[in-house]
């Protein structure tokens, strides 16, 4: 199918499924047009179609943050990754909904799969469109499980890059030594088509040793995530290891509430009142110290990442504690934190689904810079998997 | 003197030597005559005249980044720091001039003590500035050396402080890694006001044990300086300690390069023409990869800075190799490269003339999170060299 047939194909299912999905804050059509008009063939990324979370700049575009108090605010120039994107042949179709400021208050968006539930957040229209089949890629951010999480409740393949790998020119910040720009995709495959097309190194294999992690957070993890999360590791052949320590998610909140009180300065100062509650709560507390900022930084700095993965190329976790909540509340991040934290990659992917039906999240984690190999890691997973689901 | 009659004044000023000396991208007297009208008194920045560099949004004033590509950009909302000034009742006076993306390339402001000399960059209408008395203090970032050599090159105090300190929310990216986010003033007092000001702890006083370091660019500081700075160390008390190794140099190199071709990507593609040669050369090199920047993150991590600062709580090195350079180049940051990069607070200070006359800058610096005392150290020397000089 032609560029401009896929394109219009994509526009008309956003503009049937809007009304029920609300995944997008601005479509431009237009815009999108004008790109796949002037496309020129043979291009790495040749009409693939994208969607960029609110909180991240398309130039010319509105860039509101899912928050009224930037509701005028049209963004000067692309972030770094858009423009990357746009030169390498992608089509940017539009703006999709964040919750306020990338944090907890639930955007209007939907989840496809069922309407009653939450497509989990920070980057909810991210998700959504890419689970209903409007777009190819969804670009989304994670401070805390942003992009595992949605992910998981979708359906969908998330990726969360090494820190630091794509930057965060054009993007709102929310605390950078961890906010991470990455992706959502319908599968590895068209994953790792961007990863390769953006210059990463081409995979030489997926890993030889699979880890699987409880995490400190098993309690809060569903029973039917718990039986499919243990039947998958052991048909993977994955053997288990220790939970990484607390003190970890206690360094996650101290970087991330320092951070977002310094970065959010203007917000709160100049219009607190326009803020969502659970982003006025968070700030009225009294910011950590910057010597408690620093100890977490340093904690962080000095965590020996063998502790974690043992001997293990790579380590696998649930995604998120169960099937997609009902909409009111975007999820719980809590087996997201720590991994962002240590500014590990990650791939999520569908493994299992739970007692209604709703896909299940398995959560693989690499050390730094082993984004090729993890990808590897992940496609081989999804495809044996994949075959164990059709038997 | 009232509020409203200073600002007049400093107006008056700065119209006189704008010909001249052009420090300025951006002069809002209306804004600023708006903010003086309405402030209140008592607050604790109440009055002090402020100008932004203009890599630093100020809402609905231009931010163009010295450079073509952002001539026609308006800030959407103030740089955290900003907001937090004016809640404190500082007034904006406007932007101060940068060089083009913060980087190399001279901008048109001349140095107010020598209009034939440089004022030093990139922050070099924030120094100029000051220098002149148009301004009480003016915002400045640091990448390399963009703090401490203008404050040197202008005879000006310039305070880096601890990396992460205030963020970069609102300020234009070059190395975010490295970037700091400072001010100059005239005194140490000044910048002490607004470090208690902005919540930074009250200092218990100054360091007790003062070590000097010649650096590994002792053989690119002039002999004026070399001497002047070994007096002064003598005069102090200072005891010498080695040179950090070379390789602090190469990992600044990596680190900045890698991350200014990662956060730059919308300017080279779709505006490389109109970048400056020097940025323009720094960026047809092919950049670091990315294990390469992560071995180097992983050196600065590393690091022990038990290994350069000794026993000691601060370490002395000149700011610059010497007096303010001739118009056309904005100088040599070689003796501030490994301070950024290892995110140590700085205060420089004038300690002393060259054989032009001309000021000479001393770089103080300490571990991170020691501001307090590194700011009260500093006006401790401040103190006692000026005595010296007046004798």
């Amino acid at each position: 199918m032609k560029i401009v047939e896929r394109l219009d194909d994509a526009l008309t299912r956003i503009a049937r499924q809007e009304e029920e999905l609300h995944a997008w804050a601005h479509v431009d059509a237009t815009g999108a047009r004008r790109q796949a008009a002037s496309s020129l063939p043979g291009q790495p990324l040749d009409g693939v179609l994208v969607g960029v979370k609110d909180i991240i700049d398309v130039g010319g575009l509105p860039c509101c943050l899912g928050s009224p108090i930037y509701r005028d605010r049209i963004a000067f120039a692309d972030a770094a990754l858009v423009a990357r994107l746009k030169a390498l042949g992608a089509i940017v179709l539009g703006k999709t909904t964040t919750t306020a400021f990338a944090y907890l208050e639930p955007a209007a968006t939907r989840n496809p799969l069922d309407l009653a539930r939450s497509p989990g957040g920070s980057s909810s229209g991210s998700a959504a469109a890419v689970a209903a089949g409007q777009v190819d890629v969804a670009l989304a951010t994670q401070t805390a499980g942003s992009i595992a999480r949605p992910s998981a409740f979708c359906g969908i393949v998330g990726y969360k890059p090494t820190h630091g790998r794509f930057g965060l020119a054009g993007v709102a910040s929310s605390a950078p030594t961890l906010d991470t720009v990455g992706w959502m995709t319908r599968n590895v495959e068209t994953s790792l088509r961007l990863h390769l097309a953006l210059g990463g190194d081409t995979p030489i294999g997926p890993a030889h040793s699979l880890g699987f992690c409880r995490t400190m957070h098993w309690d809060v993890a569903e029973p039917a995530m718990r039986n499919a999360f243990l039947r998958a590791t052991a048909m993977l052949g994955a053997s288990e290891v220790p939970s990484p320590p607390g003190t970890l998610e206690t360094c996650h909140r101290t970087i991330m509430h320092f951070e977002m009180a310094r970065d959010l300065s203007t917000d709160w100062l100049q219009h607190r009142e326009a803020m969502s509650p659970p982003l006025h709560a968070l700030l009225s507390q009294p910011a950590p110290s910057a010597r408690d900022y620093r100890e977490a930084l340093s904690l962080r700095r000095r965590f020996d990442l063998d502790e974690l993965f043992g001997t293990h190329e790579v380590l696998l976790t649930p995604s998120a504690p169960g099937e997609a909540v009902p909409y009111g509340s975007t999820g719980d991040p809590a087996f997201n934190r720590f991994v962002t934290l240590l500014g590990c990659p990650s791939v999520t992917l569908p493994f299992a689904h739970g007692p209604n039906g709703l896909p299940l999240g398995l959560q693989i984690i690499a050390r730094p810079e082993q984004d090729p190999m993890l990808l590897a890691t992940a496609g081989e997973v999804e495809a044996r998997l994949g075959r164990e689901r059709t038997l």
